[in-house]
This record gives C-alpha cells, structure tokens and sequence, in this order.
C-alpha cells in the first residue's frame, strides 16, 4: 500500500476551522455546537477529566447537566494532523487560568457525510508521573 | 460521500490483535515491541500520566529511561473501533492493582505501509470533576 499523505494543507486549514469551531463553543458553552461536532453514534467516546462518556447521547446529557458556563483557557503546543483527505487528530495542551495543573486534549477527527466529527476525545490533567 | 463503513469484522480483528500485542508488551516492558508500534514520525504524539511527549523520538527515550518494569492491570470497558479499513481508535479503562484510581487510555491507529501504527496515544487517571 501507499502511505496517506500526512497534512495536506487544504485538509489541515478544514480541520482547524472545525477544531476552533469546537473551541469557541466550548468557551461559550454553546452546548448546541457541542453536540453537532461529536458524532452521532453509539460509539462515540469522550473521556473528560473527571468522568468516562460512552455514546452521542451520554455526552450530550452530560453537556446539558453542566453548570460551567463560560469559561476561559489558553492553549498551547496545538499539533493538528491530517492522515490522507479523511481523518485527523488534533492535540493540544491547555492552562485554565483558574487551575494550577495544566489539562491536555486529544481528539479524533473523521470525515462524515455531515462533515467533520469527533469521534473519540480524551481530556485530562496532567499528573504526577507513576 | 459515502460514510467510511464502521467496524468491519476483519479489520475490528486486525486492530484488536495489535492493541492485544501492544498491552502485553506494555505489561512486559517490552520496549523494543513499543517503538516498532508507534509511528515513527515527528507528528506522533503520547500525553501519559505525568508527560507530554512530542515525536517517536521523545517516546523512545522516555520508554528507554523508565525503570517501571513488568506491572499488572486490568482493562475495562475496551472498545475499538475502526473507520474504513485504514483507521481505528482504541479506548480503554484500566485499573492498576497498586493504585486507587482508575485510568483511562485512548490510542489512534492508522494503517501504515509497515502495519497498523499508534499516531496518538493519551493516558490518564480519572479525576474529580472541575
């Protein structure tokens, strides 16, 4: 087989509007936005710092019980990578001005009919090392 | 387009016998086993525990500096799930027999020119709630 092209510029510029999409409704709590950006599936997953979502509609629930609001956070060593024209991951460290330990975000990327979703997200602090 | 086909069984079989071989690995602190299965690219990234790692290279020599040794857990709730025949992610819950709190692992798998490769991995203990 051949390789996917890594980061083809169109493909990388596609996913980086959808990613500071997502950022800008997260900061907003724009829950709406959220919900269109993880994709519609039972086997979605969003591990966040403090809980394990499995499916669309866990993530959703847990999206509309939050009590956040808006919040603010810098981010970070922001890598996105494109794999061919279909499917990306975007990582990013990230500093909450009202923590002390800096968080790290993983997302998967796929090209959908409806266009880009996430499907799988992982967000955590970093900890100590074990 | 046609959205990429979800889970097709000889793919799901594919990807499961490398996560299978990566995790035994892991357990044996088998490091050469670890290298060969992450994508030997600059753009490959590992957020563990307690580190954020940027590149094969920084993944190697935090493999290669480690003194953890063989150690025990258990995995919980693992799903893969592949996308077309050439991507595929992993989730997993995890709890080591030494530690009270559980983790969680996501990796990202692409199919390379030399078999399946993590692009992204990410791992962390679950935590409260922010």
């Amino acid at each position: 087989m051949t390789d996917y092209p890594i980061n083809l510029p169109e493909v990388v510029a596609e996913v980086r509007a959808v990613f500071d999409r997502y950022e800008a409704a997260l900061l907003a709590n724009d829950v709406p936005v959220l919900e269109e950006l993880f994709w519609n599936r039972a086997e979605t997953t969003r591990y966040g710092v403090g809980e394990n979502l499995y499916g669309w509609q866990d993530i959703s629930l847990f999206r509309r019980a939050r009590r956040t609001g808006a919040f603010q956070r810098d981010l970070m060593k922001t890598i996105i990578t494109t794999y061919g024209r279909d499917f990306a991951t975007a990582n990013t460290e990230y500093q909450r001005a009202d923590h002390d330990r800096s968080g790290r975000e993983t997302k998967t990327l796929l090209r959908t009919s409806d266009g880009w979703r996430v499907v799988s997200a992982h967000v955590s602090l970093l900890g100590e090392t074990v």
